[in-house]
């Protein structure tokens, strides 16, 4: 597919197919996520539950890591698929203060199954963040007065 | 202390006190955090990093497992405290995300170490939120199809 | 209880008193534990857990977030419990990563409903560990070169 | 490449390209990671930190998910890259986890930047471990009285 074809519904579909592969065989709540980088690639993702269920990872943070570590850092948008007939599925606040590692303007879709989406920036859905800055700020104390 | 006496910035001095005890010696962030129950209890928390940096435990996560693992689990305010001179440590938003488990209409207090303090909602800082009742909504495809 | 007072089966005791204040309405699995640090202080923590399940935070890590905010670093014990009846609850990677970060010669008491369990140490549970150490090992390529 | 040419020095190999990509500006402790699937298909991964250090996500769970995000969840061996220059990178306690959800039968190489590894079973670096046959366990206390 040629630059700039992806178009916003291309992405939710892929973050629905994306969902099909998703283990969460604890939870049975399956997410799928689809990633575009500013260079035009698609990253997929889905959610990946563990028996100690704080180690599993979200969809969004899957396709973010695989872009990652393909060598991208600059986001252009993200689609979230849930199976949730009624409701936009939202990323939780973990996923969000990961995307944000990334940017604050750039473009977050939640989608339901029929493919309806409403965007939201990741600065939308992150108001007032913590971040990369903040810890480079001048500090009170001396970081070696508090080192171990 | 008797009840209904703490003050924000009672909360805000108790978080700084608490910050003293933060255990960061790879970020030398330190972060401390005052936790008031709606029934006027009081519990504190600082930032715990690892060596295997993703495993570390944040301050405001450290004060609410420590009420919740008294017995508490509805919550009236948090303060939060760092050592940035001139910026409001804000909640990641892991943390944002663990005190919605707990209700989105209570008050989060970003101190700086003057003192002074801003005052958010976890529904400001967290909003359009995923949450428990996501989990129980209406599905498109039943959960026995895609259980392992 | 005075000094030394604090035998095994307390603390088993105590970790099963623990997992009674679990907020686990995901997993239905409770998790209690019980620490004690090598000065004697006992202090106790129980699963919490997140609609995000990987946003939960464990027993064992809550037990050792709650001493270390109240300035405790060196420890002695850590007794875990649950309600699987016929077999000893075992600590997940990450809390025996959690543990390791303050000392690989301590004792886990891993337990039964019943009151019965067994004794391994945080290195026999976690060993050839990654730790603080390797963090200031000498580096084939100095940090200068790959920060951002 | 054609089926079973894959060896662990190939793995090593890759482990050690894929930490090229490693976003670890915080702790600047790059780690890579290479994941051979039972059916010969081979994934990478690298650490990726986030300002939040706790939300950050390690080498060998970037390269399971990206593995489990394509359809693959039965693993043959991980390799495992560094740039410490004379100690072997083992996997912190939470990847062990992330790798025994697939199998406790499988290997790790912990390598060295000279390209020597030393090899390890899943179950040899997290022996006595908490697994998903424990969530399936009979219970003392039946689920639906501790549920919410
Ligand atoms: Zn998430
Ligand atoms: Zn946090
Ligand atoms: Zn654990
Ligand atoms: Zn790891």
């Amino acid at each position: 597919m040629s630059e700039s074809s992806w178009t916003p519904q291309d992405l939710v579909s892929r973050s629905q197919e994306a969902k099909g592969f998703s283990y969460s065989p604890y939870s049975s709540f399956r997410v799928g996520a689809a990633l575009l980088t500013t260079d035009q690639q698609l990253y997929t993702g889905c959610n990946v539950e563990n028996a100690c269920n704080n180690l599993g990872i979200c969809a969004e943070r899957t396709a973010i890591c695989k872009a990652v570590s393909e060598g991208h850092r600059s986001f252009k948008a993200i689609a979230v698929a849930s199976d949730m007939m009624d409701h936009y599925i939202s990323p939780c606040g973990g996923c969000r203060q990961f995307m944000r590692e990334f940017g604050l303007q750039w473009d977050v879709y939640l989608s339901k199954p029929d493919g309806s989406f409403i965007k939201k920036t990741v600065e939308e859905l992150l108001p007032v963040s913590f971040g990369p800055e903040d810890l480079r700020r001048k500090k009170a104390v001396p970081a070696s007065e508090n080192s171990l």
